[in-house]
C-alpha cells in the first residue's frame, strides 16, 4: 500500500509499505477513506520531536472495515467507521470511568495517512455509521477521530458552563474546534485569541463572540478588559507552548481551570501563580472514544460542522505538499484522500 | 502588646509592639484568645523563605473584638470571632464566586501570635459565635482560621466524592485535617501517607481507613496495590515539596485531580505525566471564609473535632519553644495562649 513516512525534519515521503496484518484477534484493518495532517505531526516535521527514520506517520482517519480478527463481534467488513487516534477496550476501569485514552490496552493509529490502517481493540475503539455516509459528511466525521474530540476535551476539562465566558488560546484546528465546543457547551461569551483572518472567520462561524488578535501581554490585557478585570471562567489552551500556557493562566479568573490539550513542548507550569490565584489545570490526551457517540450525533443532526477546519483537500500522493502548506500556515488543516 | 517576631532563621522572639490601630473604617482589632504556629511559619524559621528582620509572624487566631472601624456593621466589641488568615470583603466578583482568598481587597492576619491582631474588611472576613464558646471548643474553632479550612480546600479541590478512594500526602496538621475533610465528604477509603505513629493515630481517629508508612516509590506502590493498580480517585497534596507533589501524581488515577494546599517550594510540576495521564491540579490558598459557616456548624454540632491536631499548648511567652517543638517534630501543632 501507499503510506506516508517521515525520514528527517521536512522529509515526508509516500512509500510502499505492507498492508497491516491482523496479529491479535481483537484487531481490525480499515481501508482509509480520508485521513489528514495533525498539528502534532508538525512537531517531528519541524525537528522538535525525535524521528524514527522511515516510520509511518498520521493518526487520524475514517474508513471502511476491510478485515476483522476472530474476536471482533460488533464490526464486519464493509462497515464505515470512525477511528479514534487512541484505541481502547472500553471495558477496563479507566475506560469505565470515561478516561478511555488511559486504557490498559491503549493503542494508537499508526498509518492514518495511508491506504490502510490497523485498529487495536476494534470493538472498544470504533464507532460506525448506518451505511455509507454522504461524501459531504466525510470532513466532519474525520474530525471526530482527533481534532474535534480534542477541542471538546479542552472545553470539558476547562469546565465550560452555560452562561460562562470561555477563552480559547490558539487558532489552529484544535483551537477552532475548542471554540465550537465551548459554544456548544453553552458559553455565553467565547473569546478566540487569533491573529489570522481566515481563522478568525471560522472561529466566528463556530460561535466566537469576540476575537482578540493581540498576543502576549497586550492580548492578555484585552481579555482582562473584556471581563472587567475578573478573568475568564474557563480557558482552553490548544497550543502546547510555554507562551500559550502562560497566557492561559494570565487570563483565567481565580478558581477557574485551564483545560490543556496541546502536547506540551518546553512548558514550565507557573506553579506559584497557580497556587496564589487558585487556577487549576486539567486535560491531556483526549479520551476520544468517550465523546464519540455524542459528537457523532451532533454531526449527523447537523448541529455542528467541524469539517470546516479543512481548508485544503489533496490526494494522498501530495502528502508532502500537505505538510508544507500547514507548516507554512497556508492551510489550517489538510484532508488527504487516498 | 507582646507579639512574636522573627529576626533570622531560628530566631523567634516575643517583643513589645504597639497594639494595632485602625487606619481604615472597615477594620477591626481583635484581642487574641488563642493563636498557633503554622507549618508555613517553619519555612522562614528554617531559612527557606526570606525574612524581614523584626517583623511580626503568625496568621492564625480566634479572639474577642476589641474595637471596630466606623463602617463595620456586623460586629461589635465583645463578640467572639474566628479570624480567617486571609481577609476579604465577601462582595467582590471573586468572593461571590466562592474564591474569597483572591478578594480584590485581600488582606492577611499579621500578628496572630500576639495579644492583638488587626482584621481588614471585618464585615466580610469574620464570623462570630453566639456568646463566648466553652474553652473546650477553642482548639477546634482555632483550626478554622486556617488549618482545617486548608485541609478542607485540599479535599474540595481534589474533588472527593462519596464512595471514592482518597489519598492524603503529608501528615502534618493540614494533612490530618485533609483526612478529616475527605472522610466528612464521604470518601469510602481514606489513605493517610504517614510515617509517624502519633500522627497515624490522629489520622485514624479522623477517618483514615488505611495508613501507608512507606515513602517514595515503595509508598506509591503500596497505594497502587490498594487500588488494584488503578490509582486513587482523589489525591490531597498537603506538603508543598517536589517529592510530595511527585508522589501525589504517581498515585492519582487517570482523570483525577490532585488538590494542593502546601505552599509550593522548589516544585517542578510533571507536566508531561499530567498530560499523558490526564491528571489535573487544583487548589492553592484556601478561601477560608467561603468554608467557614459550614465548618463552624460541623464543629458546634460536634461532628468534627479538628482541634485534636493540637498536641501541645504553651503560653505565648514560650513561643520560641513552640517553634522548636514543631521544627523538631516533637509536636504536630502548638496552640499559644496569650
Amino acid at each position: 500500500m501507499r503510506a506516508t513516512t517521515i525520514h528527517a525534519p521536512g522529509d515526508i515521503r509516500l512509500e510502499e509499505r505492507p498492508v497491516p496484518s491482523i496479529t491479535e484477534p481483537t484487531q481490525a484493518v480499515v481501508r482509509v477513506v480520508a485521513g489528514c495532517v495533525c498539528g502534532s505531526d508538525l512537531w517531528p516535521y519541524r525537528g522538535e520531536n525525535p524521528i524514527d527514520a522511515g516510520s509511518t506517520i498520521g493518526h487520524e482517519c475514517v474508513g471502511v472495515i476491510e478485515e476483522v480478527g476472530k474476536d471482533v463481534r460488533d464490526f464486519r467488513p464493509g462497515d464505515f467507521v470512525i477511528v479514534p487516534f487512541v484505541h481502547c477496550d472500553n471495558t477496563c476501569p479507566h475506560c469505565v470511568a470515561g478516561m478511555t485514552s488511559a486504557c490498559v490496552h491503549q493503542g494508537f493509529t499508526a498509518s492514518g495517512q495511508a491506504e490502510y490502517s490497523l485498529v487495536h481493540q476494534a470493538d472498544g475503539s470504533l464507532i460506525k455509521t448506518d451505511g455509507m455516509p454522504d461524501d459531504s459528511l466525510i470532513p466532519s466525521l474525520l474530525t471526530l477521530s482527533d481534532v474535534m474530540a480534542t477541542g471538546w476535551h479542552a472545553a470539558v476539562a476547562a469546565g465550560v458552563q452555560p452562561g460562562s465566558t470561555a477563552v480559547v488560546v490558539g487558532d489552529g484546528a484544535v483551537g477552532l474546534c475548542g471554540v465550537l465546543a465551548a459554544a456548544e457547551l453553552g458559553a455565553e461569551r467565547v473569546v478566540a485569541m487569533s491573529r489570522h483572518e481566515p481563522r478568525q472567520k471560522i472561529a466566528e462561524r463556530f460561535g466566537a463572540t469576540h476575537v482578540v488578535a493581540e498576543r502576549g501581554e497586550e492580548g492578555e490585557q484585552r481579555v482582562l478588559d473584556l471581563t472587567d478585570g475578573v478573568g475568564a471562567d474557563a480557558v482552553l489552551e490548544c497550543v502546547g507552548t510555554d507562551g500559550a500556557i502562560k497566557t492561559a493562566f494570565k487570563v483565567a479568573r481565580p478558581g477557574s481551570t485551564v483545560g490543556f490539550v496541546g502536547v506540551p513542548h518546553g512548558v514550565e507550569l507557573p506553579v506559584r501563580r497557580m497556587f496564589q490565584r487558585n487556577v487549576g489545570l486539567a486535560g491531556g490526551i483526549a479520551p476520544v472514544r468517550t465523546y464519540l457517540p455524542d459528537l457523532l450525533d451532533r454531526v449527523l443532526e447537523g448541529r455542528i460542522e467541524p469539517g470546516l477546519v479543512f481548508d485544503l483537500t489533496l490526494p494522498l500522493d501530495d502528502v508532502a505538499e500537505a505538510y508544507r502548506a500547514m507548516d507554512e500556515r497556508r492551510a489550517i488543516k489538510v484532508m488527504l484522500r487516498p
